[in-house]
């Protein structure tokens, strides 16, 4: 049994993807993915700095959309391994109570003992780091998988993975059991 | 330069003094310290779990008076090393955003990087640990260091520190810098 920390936004919760819909709803431009692609997390819009002010807004994390696939793989990884969801939140106090409710709604098999909502990640002992974000990833000891996002999508530095069915195929996770 | 995980309740925040508080408000009797002791953490009052009522109201964490002498000790600790408050607190989601504004009060100086809020704390990898509670020191691989509280005065498998005075002197804090 191994233990695997797995980041919450762009990796179980589909962040861009609610950035998108959230500023087509605003300025009514729809943005697609790709051309987010070499920018900083959030950035890429025709509008800069638009998404900083969106995940500031009471609710932003409450509504965000599930990761395909990420309940089902979640749930088996957790039957041969400790999963502990691990989440950079700090910074964004509102987000905190909004992202144990959204934890509980999509993932209530994950126990309150098992999440971990913090600042610097460079506090964190596991065996397994599943995250998209380079400065999570560079000071973490044990493997290290990058979750693709556009944010990252030039990084080279580490294995990747670029969906759910991949984490699924690298941890060994029979047919059957996702 | 060490990396120091402390605790918060019984540790930076008299969560007992606070319940001896309000125990007294409802019911007009004051229950003394020492009569709490050998107790589990929160019971030894007249009438039990009361005190568990009182820890799930809105407010109770942002309320808690601060340990004695924590705050300078913290402040002169950080010259030094690398400290980070780590806190289980997820077990209470609305605790979450209190601790964060207790944290913000009474501890400017530390930044919310260095803020981490779980619940099991088997995941905390640093060099020292200050913690009243066996549960969270026994998976613990660096020192040691037992913070008295009434809930644990009879333990003896820890390092023993009786107030903030007592860590500054095991960190050789000198008096000038505290």
């Amino acid at each position: 049994m191994a233990r695997i920390a797995i980041d919450m936004d762009n990796v179980m919760a589909d962040l861009t993807s609610h950035m998108i819909h959230l500023y087509e709803q605003k300025h009514g431009v729809r943005v697609s993915m790709e051309s987010l692609n070499g920018h900083p997390d959030g950035g890429g819009f025709p509008i800069e700095g638009e998404t900083h002010a969106f995940i500031r807004e009471a609710g932003f994390f409450r509504d965000l959309p599930v990761m395909p696939d990420s309940q089902e793989v979640i749930k088996a990884l957790m039957e041969k391994h400790e999963v502990f969801i691990v989440s950079a939140a700090t910074e964004f106090p509102l987000s905190l109570k909004e992202k144990i409710d959204w934890l509980e709604e999509h993932f209530p098999y994950i126990s309150w003992k098992n999440i971990v909502l913090c600042g610097s990640k460079t506090i964190v002992d596991a065996d397994y780091m599943i995250d998209d974000h380079d400065k999570n990833l560079r000071y973490f000891k044990g493997e290290r998988l990058l979750f693709t996002a556009p944010h990252n999508i030039y990084l080279t530095d580490y294995k990747r993975v670029n969906s759910w069915k991949e984490v699924a195929e690298y941890f060994q996770l029979t047919p059957a059991m996702v």
